[in-house]
Parts: C-alpha cells; structure tokens; sequence
C-alpha cells in the first residue's frame, strides 16, 4: 500500500525527478516508465524482463489481444501509424521503444522534438526499417554486403543479374539458361518485410515484375551462395557502452528462423570478434541506442556479409533469456534507459533456441504437457497467441554441454508442440 | 490479432475444456487461468514466472498499487476476507493459488464446495496459517519440532518454563535468575504473523502477558539454541509428483530473512537428504500442492528441528529465479496446474540472495545504477514498492563458484541499495 506520510510526489514508482523538499533532498530520481511500441511477443519478453528492474512498463497495442496486451497493466490500444495516438501515449513514458520497425520516421521525429526520448532514434532506425538506407550507409562505412542495386523494373534486374554473372565470370553458362537471367538474383521490397515475407528470388524477367506491384522500391541482391547465417547481437547505450553477445548461428527454413545455436558451432575465435567488432562499429556508427541484431552470411571461404540490421530484442537472441547472464530484453531496457549493462557472457556450454511455429491443430496444451514430462530441463516460452499454421507462437531453449543432445532436445520439443513429431 | 474465422471457443487462449466440432476434434483443452489472491512481491514473481508458461495470470489485490498489481493485466481488486469477493473473483479461474495465507479457511472450503479448485486445498493450508495445529500435526507424524504448548496465561507460560528447564537440566541455574524464568522461552500468536511479527522471546511473567493482549491462541516453545536456520523446499503436484530443491541456509537478522545460501555451506549429504525427504513426506501427508518452504532449526549436534511451514513461494526459495533450472515460482505454477514439475536442480555452485530492506532514503534509483555499474552479473529483482524502513522492497541474486566473493557481491548490493553501505 502506498505510504500515506510521504508525500505523492516522493513515492517510489513515480516518473520523472521531483523535489523531494519534505526531506530536504535536492533532488529525488524514481524508477522510470518504459514506454513500448507493438504488441507482439517481443514486448512481452521485453515486459517479463522489465519486472524484476522495478520499471513500469507501458504498451501501445493494435489490439487488447495481441500476446503483450495479455500480460501488461498499463496498455493503451491503438494505432502506431497515428501520430495523434503516439503522442498521447507518449505522454505517460520515460522513454519509448519498439517491438518492431514499423512507425513512420517522421512520427518518431515528432516525438523527439516534443522532448520524448525516442530509442533508438529515427536517425538510427531508419537503416532497419529501409533496407535500401541500410545498404548505402554500410557501404560508405565499408561493411561487406552482398552485391546490390535499387532496381526501378525487371529491365534492372535483368541488367544488374547480367553484372553479377560478369563480376563472378558466370556470364557464359548463365546466358544459356532459357531466357532466364544469368545468375538468381534476390529482389526486397526495401520496407514493411519480415521473416521472409517482402523477400523473393527470380531467375526470370517475369518473375521479377512481382516485388514491383507493390508499389514500394525494390532493392536487387546477388544471391549469396553461403554456408551459414549467423547473427552478432550487441547492446548499446546513450552515453556508448556497449556488450556484444557471443555470435550465433541461424537457421532458417523458409524464410523463417527455425534454430539458433549459442555461439556458432566451430567459428573460429577471430572470426567471431571480427563480426562482434562489426556489430559494435555499426552501433556506434549509426547512434543505435538498444539492442541490435546483425544478420550474417557466412561464405564458405570464411568472410561474413551483412544481411540486414534489426534494431530491437530479436529472434537470434531469444537463446539469452535462459543462456545468458542477462537477457537481450533486459540489457535493451538497461540500455533504453541509459543504465549500465548487464554481463552478455553464455552460462551453458550450448543453448539452442528453436521455434514453435503453428501446425493443423489449434491447441497446443497437451502436447505442452508432453514436452514438460519429457524434459523437465526444458525452458518454454509460450507467447499467448492464437495457432495458425506457420505463425510463431513460441519458443523454446535448451542447453548443456553436449551440443549434438540440446540440439535435439529443442528440436523435439518444438516440432512436438507443432505437430510434426508425433512419437 | 485473434483470427475472425476461429470461433472463439477454439482460441487457444480461452479457459476449460470446449468442444471444437467445427474443427471435427473431440475435445480442445487450451491454456488456463491462474488466480491468485495477494498482491505482494510473490505473486508479483509468480506472474513474471507464468508469462513463459503462456498462462493466463490473474490477480486479487488489495489496492491497485500493489507490488503484482502493477505488473499484471488482470487485476480485480477487492477483500479476501469477503467471500463474495473471492467467489467473483474465482469465477474466471481455473484454479486459485496464495500469495499469502491469510484467507480464511472456511472461505476456502466454500470456493471448493463451489467447485473451484483451491491448491493448496485448505486442508493442507491450514498447517500454514495456524502454528498450533501445524505442531500438533508434525508432533502425530513424529517430525522433530521444538518443545512446545498452546498456553493461557503467563501462568502457564511460566509452567511451560519449568518443564523445559527441568528437562534440559537448567533448572537450578535458572531459578536464580531475579524471579524470571528459569529459561527463555519463545511465544507465538498462532495464526497471522509473519517476518518475526507474533513471535516474542520472554523470560519473565510480565513479558509473557504480552502476546496474549491480541486475543489470539498463544504458542509456547523452547528457545531452541540453533546453530543455524535452514530451509528445504519442495513442490508437489495434486497428482503426487514431487520435486525438492537444495537445502540453503537463511540467515535472519531481527526476525527477517537477511541472506540465503545455495546450498547451505558445509551441510553433510546425508543430513541435507534426509532434510529434504522429510519435506517431501510432510508435503505428501498434508497433501500439499504446489511449492513448500519447511524452515529448520539445525542444532549444534547436527540435528534438524522444524520451525514452520510455508505454503506458497517463498523467501528462502528466491535465489531459484537465478540459480535453479527451474524457479520456485514456475513450478508452482506448475504443480497447482497439475503440469509436469521442472528440474530444480542448480545452476550455480553456489547462489546468495539478499533481501533489500527500505533504509532512510525514499528512492533507490541511484543506488541501483551504481549496483548495476559495480557488479554486471548482479540479478536485481525490484517490487515496484514505496521505500518504507525496514520493509522488503526487493532482493538481489549473485551466484558463481567462490562463495566469499558470491556472499561479498550480494550483501553489498543489497546494503548500498539500503543505504547502509555508501563505499
Ligand atoms: N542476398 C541474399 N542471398 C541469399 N539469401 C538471402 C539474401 N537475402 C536474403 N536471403 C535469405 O532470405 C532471408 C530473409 O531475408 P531478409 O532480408 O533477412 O528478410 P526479412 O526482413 O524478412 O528477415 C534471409 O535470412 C536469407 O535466408
Ligand atoms: N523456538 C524457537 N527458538 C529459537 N528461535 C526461534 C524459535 N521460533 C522462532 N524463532 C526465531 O524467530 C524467527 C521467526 O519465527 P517464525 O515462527 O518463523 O515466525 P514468522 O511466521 O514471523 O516467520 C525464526 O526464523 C527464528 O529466527
Ligand atoms: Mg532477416
Ligand atoms: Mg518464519
């Protein structure tokens, strides 16, 4: 219960420094509001973290039923596109941040010459939301890519398809492929992506007319022929410290991240600090205040190329809620807040992150069950939402010294809660 | 968002049992509904703890401010001393679970009658709520307990005295003591205290005439001469899995909690096992569910006597949040939904907690940067309360292999958050 003797504007969980004369203080500051933009399971992570710092955490919501929505007090439904809305949200916050990318970078100028503190800010998010803004910064910094080119139509494509296959000395066997283009090129709608969707890989010039009927410029990508994706997550603050997680890997299948590996099976030991450095320079380079996650390609001669930047907590670092000292969420509020970072060193030999995407049937509480009793080392991370097949509704980590063991331990629960392993 | 084309009866995140026929399945059990009554600092962690689990978490407060009711989306606030209020509030949950043992028993048999499962049932919970009949149970079961008598009077007290001295032998030296008693002896209001409020040491008749002022049933003990306090906790589920913890050691300073010690340090195997076995045959003769503190007495010849029970988290299991597999609040979860129990098994060899009590200063905002600063792996876990001197507004965990260092970083952190350490 709140005390009665002190006065209001003393009380611990109040926002903002007040004066705290009654006391003869000079200035008393009190435990933050975070505010959260996006109800997905991101801030709900990103909540269940928060708890323990004592912060209070606020969630602008599209709906009272988004997974956040279903765990937080103090949630504001509404639209993030609505500068209005965003504006009356902010009021109540310390600080906002994101659980996905999509607020208009004009809105997130607003706020910041209203005085909120936006983090990270428009100038640095901007090079996760637009993929072609990513691409021209990394270059001029220097950043390895992937060969690419904003194209305007297939004729582009076709022209950019015919410079790669050149650049690789593939012309010759690539002209010969019926009418297609020499080499496969990879085509990106440069906003509103994610896990795959907004992604599309044409051989042809029919097929590149499809990511221009969206209407939204298209960013072309040679397609990089790589061994493995893998992800280098730091952490940054305001007054620029920084950690750097250990470098994962990330399989995808379809387009969606299916397992991650903490770290990356046989990397060698200065390949994984030159991608941690990378990850670090590109944090400070581009003022990004909170998590990022960098996607990697690795080539099979041993280089990394940047696939794209994800400025907020991120599937590559789910493994950290249950693998590391602290948390990706955690250190993202630590850092939003301008606070010190928490220790990003693993404390198992391996953890394994795999997914739980929807299957055919919409319940999933048995085969929870069932995965409990098997493996009761199991950690499960269940997001509240309703199953559809493909959409994620889950996760789930495992770890212990014997990789070949976690890796199946989270493979099995994660296709049991599926549907796809029956036993 | 919820899809349109499910009816609702299928969303995976409704309660009970629904038959899905436009599905053709038979039956679709879906996640369920956790109530809990008490809004402190452990149903504050138990929600954190259910938001992985996916579980639908609901909270009886006595205020909207409450430590859990800040966290939490569904709060309904009210009396848990009104049966009314307990059956509205039962009436969305699938089972109801305690932050506190404070609701009265007959409340609790009327919410079974109704048909709402209540775990721990009040059978079991009652051993929890009244010291009285927990001794007189314990004492049929043949665990060992300090000498003990419900008592009247002082006149009894001073009886209850006597036969303590005469057993022990003290009674010659006793009598000499200026017409106090001829040992100390402990007494305790049976039902209603908790942090060392309701337990006196007296040694004269006029000291004992104290605790008999409140009207309520008094109990006698023998000032058991400890070496230390220990703790071994468990958890059960209605189906009789049962898992137990380390046995720690809890340090109490003023008749509260002050350190816990995971394991407790150079406790022998065989003392420590047969600690915890006792825990888990009390926990099933009572027919406990869910997560049990048994606090011990150990005596200098290595015997280990009970003190009392608990039936909910606890504070002498916090250091599982950061230290075990699975948490104390998580498997309770756990056991009241009937899930299989997870490994409670450390993750550490050694993990400290220590309590971080209100000092003189209202806010802790800076003291926690600095602690964050200081210490990177520090586990900081806030309650979101107003700084009161002397109350519990949070706990720190540290862990790692050097129990001096472990112990160092902990009861550091928790006195510069106190005040009482300014380095
Ligand atoms: N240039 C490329 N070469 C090869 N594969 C690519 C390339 N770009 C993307 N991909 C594949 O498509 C996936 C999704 O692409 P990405 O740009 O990360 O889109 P999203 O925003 O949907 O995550 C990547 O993880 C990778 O598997
Ligand atoms: N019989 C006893 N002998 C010695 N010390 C005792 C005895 N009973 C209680 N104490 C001390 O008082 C503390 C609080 O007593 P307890 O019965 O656990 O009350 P509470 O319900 O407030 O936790 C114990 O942790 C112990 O330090
Ligand atoms: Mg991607
Ligand atoms: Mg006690």
């Amino acid at each position: 219960m709140p005390s009665t003797a002190a006065p209001a504007a003393l009380r611990t969980v109040t926002r903002r420094a007040t004066r705290g004369d009654a006391y003869g203080y000079a200035e008393v500051v009190t435990f933050p509001v975070v505010g959260m933009v996006g109800g997905g399971q991101l801030a709900r992570m990103t909540h269940e973290a928060g708890i323990p710092l004592g912060i209070r955490f606020r969630l602008l919501s599209g709906t009272p039923q988004d997974s956040a929505a279903l765990a937080v007090r103090d949630v504001v439904v509404g639209d993030h596109n609505d500068l209005a809305t965003l504006r009356d949200f902010a009021r109540g916050c310390d600080v906002i941040t994101f659980d996905h990318e999509h607020v208009p970078t004009e809105h997130l100028r607003a706020l910041e010459a209203d005085g909120i503190p936006v983090r990270p800010g428009p100038d640095a998010l901007v090079h996760a939301q637009d993929k072609g803004v990513m691409r021209a910064r990394l270059d001029s910094l220097g950043v390895g890519c992937p060969r690419h080119r904003i194209v305007r139509d297939p004729a582009d494509v076709a022209a950019f398809a015919a410079e790669v296959a050149d650049a690789d000395g593939a012309g010759a066997d690539g002209a010969a492929q019926d009418a297609g283009f020499p080499v496969p090129v990879v085509l990106k709608t440069v906003r509103g992506g994610y896990d795959g969707k907004g992604v599309w890989v044409v051989r042809t010039a029919a097929e590149a007319a499809v990511p221009f009927k969206a209407g939204v410029p298209v960013l072309a990508e040679e397609k990089v022929d790589f061994a493995r994706e893998l992800a280098a997550c730091v952490v940054r603050s305001p007054h620029g410290q920084a950690v750097a997680y250990p470098v994962v890997e990330s399989v995808q299948v379809g387009g969606v991240c299916d397992t991650v590996i903490a770290p990356a099976p046989g990397l060698p030991d200065d390949e994984a600090v030159q991608a941690q450095e990378m990850a670090l320079r590109i944090a400070q380079e581009l003022g990004v205040v909170g998590h990022m996650a960098v996607e990697l390609f690795e080539t099979p001669d041993g280089r990394v190329l940047v696939n794209e930047l994800a400025m907020r907590p991120h599937n590559s670092g789910h493994w950290t809620q249950d693998g590391a000292v602290t948390s990706q969420f955690a250190n993202h509020l630590r850092a939003v807040l301008d606070l010190p970072l928490g220790d990003p060193r693993p404390r198992a030999r391996w953890t394994v992150m795999a997914n739980v995407l929807g299957g055919d049937y919409p319940d999933m509480y048995s085969a929870y069950r069932h995965c409990m009793a098997r493996d009761p080392q199991l950690k499960i991370h269940m997001y509240g939402k309703d199953v559809k097949p493909g959409r994620k509704v889950g996760h789930v980590n495992t770890y212990g010294d014997d990789l070949a063991d976690v890796r199946e331990r989270a493979a099995h629960a994660a296709g049991y809660l599926r549907g796809t392993i029956t036993e």
